[in-house]
């Protein structure tokens, strides 16, 4: 099946990173005015601010807001540090409760000091320990597998097969998986796991960017999508074949973007949003 | 079971690349009079040498030739380009046999304006034209998976489990598999994949190194062995419980090593050898 262009921006989400030097007032009413619907809202963006104001402010724009990113970093060799991811991530939840999104995307993190199977185990116990307040709050998590090139530090959860089995382990429906091609493309298990994904409904969350050829940085040189060698329409074809229905968010890290004019640069994310996603 | 101290350099190998300043010949008379025993020769290091007399000259030193380092780069859009890469990995086959080695290591490309089936596929039936030309020089190809961040230009191969598929698939006792820590050591599946690498005759060859944190650079940032957070005792191990016994080569690819005193540096190696793998 070969993907359908997108017709209109009704499933666009744009996360307050990719337009990183507008405050998160500024971009929602770009956003708005640009008939972008979603936006995906970067703890960074709240600082200093009333959150739940800065949600209303989003709702009045329009904007639906997707998710909260982002909890996690929850592995570390040291119990004191591990129980303080866990009250950073319940903060997380309040936020995202605050503001009035019912999903928190969690970077799950990694320790270098140790295993990566002690790294995930810590990550299990820590997602299991906030199942509770998730539900309390309404927020469900969604567990992030990151590319390999990560697994140091920032997640020891590298394939959507790894989120998809904790996923079902942990067997929540406050718990689900994200899906983020830059991380997963090159994955040859991808059309299978995210059909897994889909069936066991976990599926909450799905991001898109591509893969700069070359790629000069290890985090901050994402390129936009149809720039790159990520096959963007096959895999969101198959999103799509699990009946997810909800929003394509655009998550770019860029210095290069993050220079040019934020305006021209949203133009260009909704050009590659109709043709390139 | 638990690594158990490499007492002495028996099984030492060390790539040219790794004291890339040092000419081929400064190499190997510095290896061999630290007690290094192996030796794996990037094409580079043969420029405008002849290649049979530098083998030669290898072994005078008493140095195993253990690999010719890299064919490979199967993968393009172009027929023609394809052909040309075969043609070239038959002159490294060439250059193989002239030297006196017995294994040429592939890094297999990966084309980014194709899919990734499709480059993989090229890489099969790349690898499959040449086993009649490597069975008559007497030299074996050895997959080398690579790390999924190498996935867009360098490697469609990016696991142990799909070089296993391919090796197996392949069928020939010229077809191989090179297990290099760097490529593999965030892969859950790892252990599992190694044993059925060596259950099959399929375990050519066995890479160290170390992962920095952070690593600053997508290729040439590679740490010494005891430096980041690969566990290279345990994959050691796994290694070894395959019934493996070949070279333990270091393959450093450092801009920080390259601009130090390289005999500094092949001290270190040696430490590092004995104390980190």
């Amino acid at each position: 099946m070969s993907a359908k262009p997108l017709s209109d921006l009704s499933r666009l989400c744009i996360h307050t990173i990719t337009t990183k030097p507008w405050p998160i007032e500024e971009a929602a009413g770009n956003f708005a005015a640009s008939g972008v619907k979603g936006i995906t809202v970067w703890r960074d963006a709240l600082e200093g601010r009333n959150i739940s104001k800065t949600g209303q402010l989003l709702r009045d724009h329009g904007l639906d807001i997707v998710s909260l990113c982002r909890g996690g970093f929850f592995p570390d060799i040291d119990r004191s540090k591990r129980n303080a991811a866990i009250e950073d991530n319940k903060k997380a939840i309040d936020e995202a409760a605050a503001l009035g999104t019912t999903m928190v995307v969690l970077v799950c993190g990694s320790d270098p000091r140790q295993s990566l199977e002690d790294s995930r185990k810590q990550i299990s116990d820590g997602i299991q320990a906030l199942i509770p307040y998730a539900e309390k709050a309404g927020v469900r998590l969604a567990i992030e597998p990151l590319h390999p090139m990560y697994a140091d530090t920032r997640s020891a959860i590298s394939t959507l097969a790894q989120a998809n089995i904790m996923a079902e382990a942990l067997n929540s429906p406050w718990v689900g998986v994200a899906v983020d091609v830059y991380h997963l493309w090159w994955d040859p298990s991808l059309e299978q796991e995210i059909k897994r994904c889909g069936k066991h409904g976990n599926l909450l969350a799905f991001h898109v960017c591509d893969w700069n050829v070359p790629t000069t940085d290890l985090l901050l040189d994402r390129g936009l999508m149809g720039e790159g060698c990520i096959p963007v329409p096959a895999i969101r074809t198959w999103v799509e074949e699990t009946g997810f229905t909800g929003f394509y968010e655009v998550e770019i890290f860029s210095n290069k973007f993050w220079k040019e004019d934020q305006a021209e640069f949203l133009k260009k994310i909704i050009k590659a949003y109709k043709e390139k996603v």
